[in-house]
């Protein structure tokens, strides 16, 4: 009987497990301090009415027998699949259609759980500074990792990959860096893809933060798209989700590999490991595209991204460097001289009780920076600000 | 660029996906044909009401900032986690702690993804018939397969494995064939894995409609089990949570392996790949171990075992040879003499629009059987016995 000693490369605990840790131990010592937390990217606003009120319909219907409904289809509910397709793609002029999205509890969970129908043998490329589930969940399956560095000299957007990757991860907006990839820097990595027989994920949970025009929405708005990439949605930033569990995964027909259809191994995977989401999240996931839902979630997202300016001003006026900020709700800083990324942690949380992540925790190009997320609540980033002012 | 190639040892569709394909196409081109569904194991009976009061009033505390919940903790809320071990361990006399339960979006989800933590040169023993899963999460992580026959004649409960297993998947009560162990049987098979270094993967999802005495409810109830023993727990057949999902695995301190905890090792996997189940489904499923809820559950799962008696006496008056059905929500029955389980499946979907599964997608010692199950409505499942009585 032998484990899997591929998690013995691991470090030894997830990053945000680590933090929570931190955290913890932090309070249970200091009962008396109040923690701000701009740490783990978790939302703080309460679900929105339009969204509520659907959700608390499902519930409703889940009462009756004349209404239950049990074991959702594999894919997800067409209703809610639907909306996708419309509003997530043909709106935008991406022909997607439903039976190219699987609806699933969030993007955390494809974005692990995608890299199981690739064969161990392919080599996977990442950016440095990256979010750490796709690098681990390849580390566990035993791949080689090769590592796209991003710079603020290369304005956190990774060059090609210098030696041949088959499977390459990219997330625009960025997770934890904040910035965002022209169409045209995408379509090269679209067009490297269809040239080397690549297949991109891409993780466009942050979609919903870009504020400036010519940013792409989707992947798919570049040529050949299809061919080459699984995207990846979240319903946790743009509506709220993280504590109600909703995304879903694109992966068209066209994508065929080996002469075989990723979108069949993908549906095999999702049917044979996985039993759906709520059916009442689901519903609550398609008032997300009705009118007065997408008002609703449009208005959280801009008061986010009110708290992201403030953050970034702030931070401009105390003469840190800081990036990010404008098209994501992350803003990414450039610690102190002489400061590592885990002692600027340590320093906000015993000084000014305020919780970030440490840059080198998401790869070796992050140390030396910190993220800080606009998702807390308006008056006590107001007040982390002025905590770290006072330091 | 490879995909994964274990995919294509697996049959071309997960059994239930088949089927379902089958009733809607019949569907289609008989409109006018009310199907009855005693096929998938999918529950009928509405959300018990102190559930269902559990639920709505998280899902109202989703909606106000000051009870706002986002991300879950990544093993599950401790309320929950508290309330499980309380009350299907110690008080059953199985001294599991807290924090070796991990809360899930359900057992499929757990069956599928425990695999995972373990080396792919294990080999895996599994009873045939077997839930699919468990065979077809091996096959894509390319394991091999040992069978362990379960027949009429060892009355569905398999002798130990005949060659060296590594891991050992045991479903009691059994799903497809309705069959109990008892505690002897079960210790066996612990006192094997203690000395062949093997460990057992519990699904114990059934637990709930054990009625005899003396059949364990938990493997842990045997000497020595939490040194070799994982079990799954599933909310959807005592709770009808199939619609809501949740679940949780039981991963023991004591077991370790090459001296590594598999419940760091799984803490690993469901931290990384995971992002816990939705609060407003952990409260509800809080809510099932309170007296109301409990009371309530209970009641919904003896009136599915009404279903099951009723089927069992009417098919044994038809005379089929039925097993099952005395401890378990399934009944499994012999076909008659020259029908294969899919050709049974035709005809009952054909000439009596009831839908039941064929035996032999469980495997080869299931062809020749066909399972029911009892989770119908109770009107549903007597004219269902009296359209095939009419056949």
């Amino acid at each position: 009987m032998k484990i899997n000693k591929n998690y013995l490369n691991l470090s030894d605990n997830y990053l945000f497990s680590e933090i929570a840790a931190r955290v913890k131990k932090y309070s249970a010592e200091n009962p008396d301090k109040r923690i701000i937390r701009l740490g783990i990217g978790d939302v703080t606003k309460p679900i929105a009415e339009p969204v509520l009120d659907a959700l608390t319909q499902s519930v409703n219907e889940m009462g009756k027998a004349e209404t239950f409904r049990g074991y959702a289809p594999d894919k997800g509910y067409e209703f809610l699949r639907n909306a996708i397709s419309e509003s997530d793609y043909r709106s935008r002029g991406c022909d997607i259609e439903p039976d190219e999205i699987f609806v699933s509890d969030g993007a955390k969970s494809d974005c692990g759980n995608i890299q199981e129908i690739f064969d161990k043998e392919n080599t996977v490329a990442v950016t440095d500074p990256v979010y750490p589930v796709y690098a681990d969940t390849n580390i566990m399956a035993g791949r080689k990792i090769i590592y796209m560095p991003c710079t603020a000299e290369n304005g956190f957007v990774p060059e090609l990959p210098g030696e041949r990757a088959d499977i390459i991860y990219l997330c625009f907006p960025n997770n934890p860096t904040g910035a965002v990839i022209t169409k045209a820097e995408l379509q090269n990595f679209v067009d490297y893809a269809r040239k080397n027989d690549s297949v991109i994920i891409y993780d466009a949970a942050y979609e919903a933060y870009i504020t400036e025009p010519n940013i792409p929405h989707s992947i798919y708005e570049c040529e050949g798209a299809k061919e080459v990439a699984i995207e990846l949605h979240s319903f946790s930033k743009n509506a709220g989700f993280t504590g109600l569990r909703l995304g879903y995964a694109v992966v068209p027909k066209a994508l065929v590999r080996e002469g075989v259809s990723l979108n069949k191994l993908w549906a095999r995977r999702h049917a044979t490991k996985y039993n759906g989401a709520p059916y009442i999240i689901q519903r609550a996931g398609e008032a997300v595209y009705s009118p007065e839902g997408a008002a609703a979630v449009k208005k959280q997202v801009r008061e986010y991204m009110e708290n992201a300016r403030f953050i970034r001003d702030s931070l401009a006026g105390m003469n840190y460097r800081v990036y990010g900020g404008v098209n994501a709700p992350y803003i990414w800083l450039k610690t102190p001289e002489g400061l590592t990324s885990w002692e600027l942690f340590d320093l906000l949380l015993n000084k000014a009780n305020v919780v970030g992540t440490p840059g080198s925790g998401f790869g070796k190009c992050g140390e030396g920076y910190f993220r800080l997320t606009a998702f807390g609540d308006p008056t006590d980033t107001k007040e982390a600000m002025e905590r770290i002012r006072r330091l």
